[in-house]
């Protein structure tokens, strides 16, 4: 009996492994899961190299909410932990868990009203006690770009001159389309970013951990990605994952360049809209795909819904209701004495995104507009 | 200017939300948001419905991992749990975890040797301050299949007569293809499993929480899934998941008789086999796709490479090494003074097994063992 080559005589009977045999459990050792294995390593290697990071360094996870959690909730011995005040809720809501529970102490450094976070002050925030900064690298409402750079140099003189080690973790979520994203040049231990914001899947993440970081998992049950995350691996996902970024960096540069021309493009007609607004965060450092506005009294989740009741789908925060949490504290916090509405009309570009669309959208702006200035005055 | 009907002038101006159009955030409010969102929620009452349970008490997830995490991790005040010491690793795990924390007492009832636990033992084990019994509703290695109704009923008399409050959940992976699966019949309060167990996607769960049991999230940093689980919805998978759901509950029946008679057919044909076996776990009470022979002397890991190399996929434990853990605890639970090896060779079944396959199976199994007995004596 000849063994059998690769296309001939294949009698799957692992079902209770992977119901798909297509799909095998790469943590299975006969041939197809070995097949699952090698290509879940080469995606990991992909996205290693476009990092500048090690294989062994890259963790698959479900999501960007998942790395940000096992990004602060893994580290270990968490006593003072220092962020800002705009993090995606990922990053705030794990942080106040850790405060409720006593496990940490967390510094929350406010922007300046630019959106921007002054490095001197995550200077100042640094404790002997403390463990983690974590700053995101774009803010994924306003599009801010945060001096990652700067901080990695401060904690690192910090580092130095106190004998202590404080890790570095930032969620690259919005920023990966757009930013440099080479680990060792950002100066970071940690990073976080997902497949659905890149043109690639959803329901998966990555997190970049560094050498010698002491992170450990956060659920239990399998030796999975290095221990850090238990579980089938979701090989198909992983792939599609590594593919989107592959993408992303070959036309990064070019698409930075057309974005950049259209976010300027937009702004100059915003201009004609028929009721003043205020623009969200730095122009300068910030992301060219995000213009984030706040037009006064008009309730941006009232935009929203009329923009699309026209086709055009955008996104809002609604106006900050005391308490109710339900507000956009990252616009709050670029103004905080601000009275009314604080809420913020977001328009976040792509690729797909053109002049004539951009033409469309303000013009059916300043009609909605038009009508609703009668009503909300 | 007339508003778009749904197939013209789609201007998508939300790619920080999702870089996917046709995949859009089911949390964003516009058109495309509340489509993606109508989609989630009708693959949520489709799941309900087969489960016998409310929309409400669906919970999707990452896996079967993650939901058993969660129906552990996230039971709330878990002073003291029942398991049993033939569960997934992602149930052991987490008892340890809570263990080690101090969280928790956990009691792990041995199974008889036929790979079920005995109800009365469970009973006994139940204490006042007892909040949770977790306990598989089919072994993933052997097959057997666990008294969960009668165990229900044993908790839910011990709740009854002592006012406590002790919750049931299961993790009913594997069991989900061939099994009933009401919640409500089988009396349980969580039960968990995944897609890719199931002819679905792989990196997609659901965890069944029923209403006032009290769980509580394990991540941190959004509001989806009632506040149990954050991170924007994995929405195709999901839709992928309840529609694989949705076949196993229209060909189970069918498919459970077909594979009983092949299952039957092959433990007959392997009397043949040119050394004598251990068939591990009870036969009557057992998934009809699963069947686990122990093999004296002979390495199960060696027999699945071997059998690999004819293009048979089967899958093994392999033998139990003092304090590897790498052993498998399924099979030394079942004969716990056995020396020597104690690994399992698993043959699990499925929709595309039929009879000239499994002849196939034994007739290489039989060749290779010709071999390798001559080594292995």
């Amino acid at each position: 009996m000849a063994k059998s080559n690769k296309n001939n005589h294949k009698i799957y009977l692992d079902y209770a492994s992977s119901a798909n045999p297509s799909s095998a459990n790469p943590g299975a050792i006969h041939q197809l899961g070995v097949e699952e294995k090698n290509k879940l390593e080469r995606a990991r290697a992909d996205v290693a190299r476009i990092l500048g990071a090690q294989s062994r360094e890259i963790i698959f996870t479900s999501g960007a909410t998942e790395s940000n959690n096992l990004a602060i909730l893994g580290i270990v011995n968490a006593a003072h932990i220092i962020t800002t005040n705009i993090e995606h809720s990922s990053i705030l809501e794990v942080c106040r868990h850790l405060e409720n529970i006593k496990k940490a102490q967390v510094t929350y450094v406010p922007v300046e009203p630019s959106g921007i976070v002054d490095p001197e002050k995550i200077k100042k925030a640094l404790r002997e006690d403390t463990v983690l900064v974590s700053v995101m690298y774009a803010n994924n409402e306003i599009g801010t770009i945060q001096p990652i750079q700067e901080i990695a140099k401060e904690i690192r003189h910090f580092n130095k001159t106190h004998s202590s080690k404080i890790f570095f973790h930032t969620d690259a979520t919005v920023a990966v389309n757009y930013l440099p994203i080479n680990v060792v040049k950002l100066g970071v231990d940690l990073l976080s970013f997902n497949g659905a914001k890149i043109y690639g899947p959803k329901g998966v993440g990555i997190l970049y951990v560094k050498k010698n970081t002491p992170v450990g998992p956060i659920m239990f049950g399998g030796d999975q990605e290095f221990g850090l995350r238990p579980g089938t691996e979701n090989v198909g996902g992983i792939l599609e994952l590594a593919e989107a970024l592959s993408v992303v960096e070959k036309v990064k540069e070019k698409e930075v360049k057309r974005l950049r021309e259209l976010q300027n493009y937009f702004l100059d007609k915003l201009k004609k809209i028929p009721l003043p607004f205020v623009l969200n965060g730095d122009l300068k450092n910030k992301l060219p795909n995000i213009i984030n506005i706040t037009i006064p009294k008009i309730p941006s989740d009232l935009l929203v819904i009329e923009l699309s009741a026209y086709g055009i789908m955008t996104s809002a925060k609604s106006a900050c209701k005391s308490d109710s949490g339900e507000g956009s504290y990252v616009i709050e916090a670029l103004s905080p004495k601000k009275d009314g509405e604080i809420g913020g009309l977001r328009f976040s570009l792509g690729r797909e995104t053109t002049k004539p669309k951009l033409d469309y959208t303000i013009k059916v702006l300043s009609q909605v507009l038009t009508k609703l200035k009668k009503w909300y005055n």
